[in-house]
């Protein structure tokens, strides 16, 4: 293979659905795609946390932000991802100080989901605008659960029914930084240290 | 698509790498996966850190742990990958609260260039045993850089090439919490609370 692998290109975070409702067993391979996903030292300290009725899938839309909850509703599928930090194992440096990796190893297994999701053509879309004790209130989560994302999923939808902001929205290029920003080769820059929003609003 | 997506289920963290070298427009499409992948608010924290000489390839498998060491050197590929938390945005809660994301997205680019790398072929080994000052110290890095992992990759090798005490660990099965702890259908219970090393202790 040597090409980007389709599941990786073929994700955008669009904001509109398709009525068509999800089957179980759609949803069953999302949770087995974070269930693989490999933690140092086997920790595997996510979780997944699915509303079991239509009333709780209403709290959990309740708990997202205003600019969220006016496309989320639509989608057939919103669950959260969250990380329990006290089950994850410390990484340690020859100082003795020490590295949390809980963020880290949830990431990689949302990675996972969102990779599985796009080959399965669904619109697997994560949200950063939510209240972290209201989604732990849905689901009666302890206080030492951190919620990472919560996530609307479903197959695509036609994006004329969106508002006209978010329409603009959708048929936005998928902007990144060039590669050599990205990537050191052998020395740190000042060009690796420029973020994403410096350069944007210079542009 | 029915099925766990083969560049998810083929993953494992193989320590034996054939001599194989890993040509540089491989490198590129790990590095492109990197690239593409999502983070909140579009602020790409995460850099990739590769050596560009020999010795330094050599320093950076210094600043390993010795476990680590013992069959690292072996890869083709040695390279690290960061996140700098200054270039992303914070998540709020209502009550003002903030969620740094940082990790989580590095992770999530992770999760990118695991599944990438695996549906190329290549074993992908991400580390959590090295020393991140001497990393930072190897790309000159400044100090607001935080090391994620270090990543040994390459083709496939000989497991029979390893010490007896690694031999065991390549052919262990992969395991993982079963899906009614890791998933919560409705409500938290202490099923979700129990940690994977918790009930390893156990068996």
């Amino acid at each position: 293979m040597d090409a980007l692998l389709p599941a990786l290109t073929g994700r955008r975070a669009t904001r509109a659905f398709a009525a068509t409702p999800v089957n179980p067993g759609a949803l069953d391979l999302l949770c087995r795609a974070v269930s693989i996903a490999p933690s140092h030292g086997n920790t595997q300290p996510t979780r997944i946390l699915v509303p079991s009725t239509a009333r709780q899938q209403q709290e959990l839309l309740d708990a997202l932000s205003e600019g969220n909850r006016s496309w989320a509703g639509t989608a057939p599928l919103l669950f959260a991802l969250a990380a329990v930090p006290s089950h994850d194992r410390l990484a340690q440096d020859r100082d003795g100080t020490e590295r949390e990796l809980w963020a880290f190893h949830a990431g990689i297994a949302l990675g996972n989901l969102l990779a599985q999701g796009t080959a399965m053509g669904l619109v697997v879309h994560p949200m950063a605008g939510f209240d972290e004790p209201s989604v732990r209130a849905v689901f009666s989560a302890p206080g030492d659960v951190r919620i990472m994302t919560v996530i609307a999923a479903g197959y695509p939808g036609d994006p004329g029914a969106l508002p006209t902001d978010l329409q603009q929205r959708e048929a936005a290029p998928q902007e990144r930084l060039p590669l050599e920003r990205l990537v050191v080769r052998g020395t740190w820059t000042g060009e690796h240290g420029e973020s994403a929003r410096s350069l944007r609003r210079k542009t």
